[in-house]
């Protein structure tokens, strides 16, 4: 496999280019020398096999394969004398490189990641709750006129105050910014009147959080467009139920909406856990099924092109056929 | 094409799931809905085409294709009598899902982009001097025994303060965590005698620097690795020549440290663009020769397991056959 998240879940490292999980015996990672070091100090994989695909001086003691790193794959491959493979992710290049292997993708990381254990469910919540405080920490100190990049340094560091940090890049929009969903935050600064939307997460032990607030300033529209917003958000949540289709979900929400759904331009949400984006997608189109264990974020939107936008964003548990807010 | 960088190179926007641009006549994105009014807003290209997997309602005279995103694109190929696809990055399942129109990978984008213009060079050399001025702020604080995080979080504001963001999550690591090239910022508190890594990078109109600074607080054989370090960071820069394999610039590092070299753990260093690690890589294996336009990274480190690190990083440009260091 090599998705950077999937080996975290299985290895407990992130630093391996590719982990090789034979059906019979130990799994081994394959890292860039210069990860070495860390992959033996993250994983419990023992076998931690360094390479570089030109030859340099090593320490006394290292061993380093010297070759790039698919070479240095298909020797581990055929030293374990392994024939067929099953991957996660692989890019073009190295797909057709391994075909000898008769490669075929596998759903197996992305079923058991969808489905959190109580452990991961228990750090989740905790990013939920950090968020949450993070975000009233930098709403408090709106006062002198900030950018929108200057908040966003603002949740960067109450992120760290709380020995946390940021699970991606925060969006703040003011103003008709905010009528983009995934505005970037830019030396806009903040007048009296702007609704401020400003999406956010936290990341701890690896798992993300991921909510999003809106505030509006000034009376007008977008006062009536949050109300549907919240509305919208409180009665799906009520409506959830295991064994739903999660396009169901989706649906749901458009409905609640009623003659706004039009201005709501993207899905109801997403799976979170190591990565802020995973399966499953609360969209239209998809085939899963809520259940217990599925942690996602429920976040309806409307924007209005060169006006504003409204967002709202919870992160929702579903566990012993109930569904919880969480944070 | 797919890779995100290309399509903002080529496009001016990074929001669209896939750019085609026809042999001859205009090019096309494909846009996830809710990118569709960013798409419009930030590129020069006229024809932005909105996907949606499942039908949803929608605002008035706004089309949408109720496809998913290769579908879309598939329709696009056949409306355009497109039968044979060159492209830039695909993953393994889209490329198979393409295999009629006979996929094969074209290294233009990656070559046009290792070249930079004069306007390119100009904000590169900016994101270079912010980033400085950025450490400055920040190393000139480093009172009160903050946490690697704090310190990586008031590297945030330094940037956010001059109107940019950091190109890249910065690398804060206080004592034997530098011996990690690659240290994610944690709890850690500053003591008095820690060395200090610092990586960190502006990113100014989507162009990123890249810079490192060790910081030794107390007497030991971490001054000398500095010493090293610098000394051999000048005196590769003073070897570059235009039609220099880039192989051997990596390798004269080596021979500029002598016995230090096996401490070495990583490349020389890496282009710097849109994205913070593009071609060309200066490893031993490279098949690149140095010319003028490469924008780059020279970065050499010595890590000692579980004693110290030390790594210093400049941004390097060759421009009418003359190297210099960017800030």
């Amino acid at each position: 496999m090599a998705g950077k998240k999937n080996m975290l879940y299985l290895s407990g490292t992130d630093a391996a280019t590719f982990m090789l999980v034979p059906s019979d015996g130990d799994p081994i990672l394959l890292v860039p020398r210069l990860e070495g070091d860390r992959a033996r100090s993250e994983s419990w994989v023992g076998d931690v096999r360094e390479y570089e695909a030109g030859p340099v001086p090593l320490r006394k003691g290292e061993k380093c394969i010297f070759l790039p790193p698919v070479d240095a794959l298909t020797n581990a491959l055929d030293e374990l004398g392994i024939t067929t493979l099953r991957f996660d992710s692989l890019d073009e290049k190295t797909f057709l490189r391994l075909s000898r292997y008769c490669p075929t993708r596998s759903p197996l990381l992305e079923g058991m990641r969808m489905v959190k254990s109580t452990e991961e469910i228990a750090i989740i919540s905790r990013a939920c709750k950090l968020a949450g405080e993070a975000y009233l920490d930098v709403s408090s100190e709106l006062e002198g006129n900030p950018t929108e990049l200057e908040v966003a340094a603002r949740i960067h560091s109450a992120m760290a105050a709380r020995g946390a940090t940021c699970a991606f890049e925060p969006i703040v929009a003011f103003g008709a910014r905010s009528a983009f969903p995934h505005s970037t935050p830019g030396r806009k600064r903040l007048s009296s009147s702007s609704p401020v939307m400003v999406d956010m997460g936290a990341r701890v032990e690896g798992y993300c959080s991921d909510i999003t607030r809106t505030v509006v300033r000034a009376p007008g529209p977008a006062e009536r467009t949050l109300e549907v917003v919240r509305s919208t958000l409180r009665d799906v949540v009520d409506h959830l139920e295991p064994g739903m289709p999660v396009s169901q979900a989706d649906l749901l929400a458009r409905r609640f909406m009623g003659r706004y759904a039009a201005f709501f331009t993207h899905r109801l949400g997403h799976g979170i856990g190591l990565d802020v984006h995973e399966p499953p997608s609360l969209c239209p189109s998809s085939q899963e099924v809520l259940r217990d264990g599925m942690v996602f974020t429920v976040e309806p939107g409307l924007y209005y092109p060169n006006r504003y936008g409204v967002r709202w964003e919870e992160d929702v548990v579903c566990w012993k056929g109930r569904f919880r807010i969480l944070g």
